[in-house]
């Protein structure tokens, strides 16, 4: 089954742009009058009939639509970013695939320069959704401090992962609680990031005994936070 | 901190490959006189001092030696190659990083054409091993069918990953145990590969309700896994 993103859809027709047009009919060589699906990644499903079937733009009939709530608990995972910027887009195409609601980019203390493409995070956020027949669209937060990251979702259960903690993260992560986690740079959180992070509530812990990559680190969290639900 | 690795070590001196030695002297700027930490990849570490500073082939002395006993519980993980290399790499350097004791690519009823690069999959496991601070190579088992990879370790915990399972992996993945998991292709195990899995005693279990890319469900598990030790 194949899934299009079509954000902000209104009214009962759905115009498809050139990339989508063209996958739909020459690579999955669907023909007029054939059923497609569309997301607008906001929880809608649209049972759409393929009205044209030109390559270069379709057009789709609207069906009928289905909502589907956002299957919880959340998981807001906060990363700093790592230098290779190929790590960090596998990193994000595996977290949606995997399952999370938001993804914050940090800026650490030891965190090395920022190359984040925001457009190309965006459209694998969304291939990467359609891919795991998701209907939400998670978010994409912007580049936030430290110190700003520590205030976000205080409701929360709220863990910083760091290779010094005592407690293993499996221990920590309760089943059926949204959470944040936090995943440090390679040169791994400062001593007064730990502290703020402390004194904010955060609960430490770490991800096993092997030196993990950030985006390593990163995505062993989201799969253990998938697997205890 | 760096490590190298050098298979088949032999008396009191080690020759690095000229990649090794080049990014010794080149990128890591090591001086004749400098500690070096070399593994075989079989659980030995050896504290080397660096003879000769060549960046075209740098010779080391080895100073004393340490045995580490390979960490359980071993994981042996069997997947169905998908049809894009990239993918299968990285899930292997990750898988590695994470850690497992044996990679059997797998050849199922609806795998796609295998392209695994045997030498160059060998390089990227050497190379997470190095990365994860490890001082065991994981195991590249050949291409192994099926009807073959379900015989193998008998005596373990064995799950079979599919979506219809009725438990969780996480239900059934006991710590401390030794296990081995096989992960299926993009179009699932056939029917009869299911019935062959439990007549041989597997357990089948899901990974959660997100439709997963078989290199993203190999990692689900490699990580559940590891973070229930």
């Amino acid at each position: 089954m194949s899934l299009f993103f079509v954000p902000g859809i209104s009214g009962d027709r759905i115009q498809l742009d050139r990339d989508e047009s063209r996958h739909l009919v020459r690579v999955l060589r669907f023909k007029s009058g054939d059923a497609v699906k569309v997301t607008d990644g906001k929880g809608t499903l649209y049972h759409c009939i393929l009205l044209s079937d030109s390559a270069s733009g379709c057009e789709l009939l609207i069906d009928s639509t289905e909502s589907h709530e956002e299957p919880g608990p959340f998981l807001a995972l906060a990363v700093a970013l790592t230098k290779n910027r190929e790590r960090t887009e596998w990193l994000i195409e595996k977290a949606v695939e995997i399952g999370i609601q938001v993804f914050i980019p940090m800026m650490c203390r030891h965190s090395e320069r920022e190359l984040l493409n925001r457009d190309r995070t965006e459209r694998i956020m969304a291939s990467a959704m359609k891919q795991s027949l998701r209907y939400h669209l998670p978010t994409l937060a912007p580049l936030t401090p430290f110190e700003e990251v520590v205030k976000l979702f205080p409701q929360r259960r709220r863990i910083i992962a760091h290779a010094g903690a005592k407690q293993s993260m499996n221990r920590i992560l309760p089943a059926g609680e949204d959470a944040l986690i936090l995943i440090g740079p390679e040169g791994d959180f400062s001593t007064d990031e730990l502290a703020t992070a402390n004194a904010e509530g955060f609960i430490s812990a770490h991800l096993g005994k092997a030196r993990l990559r950030t985006e390593t680190a990163a995505l062993t969290a989201v799969a253990a936070f998938a697997m205890i639900q």
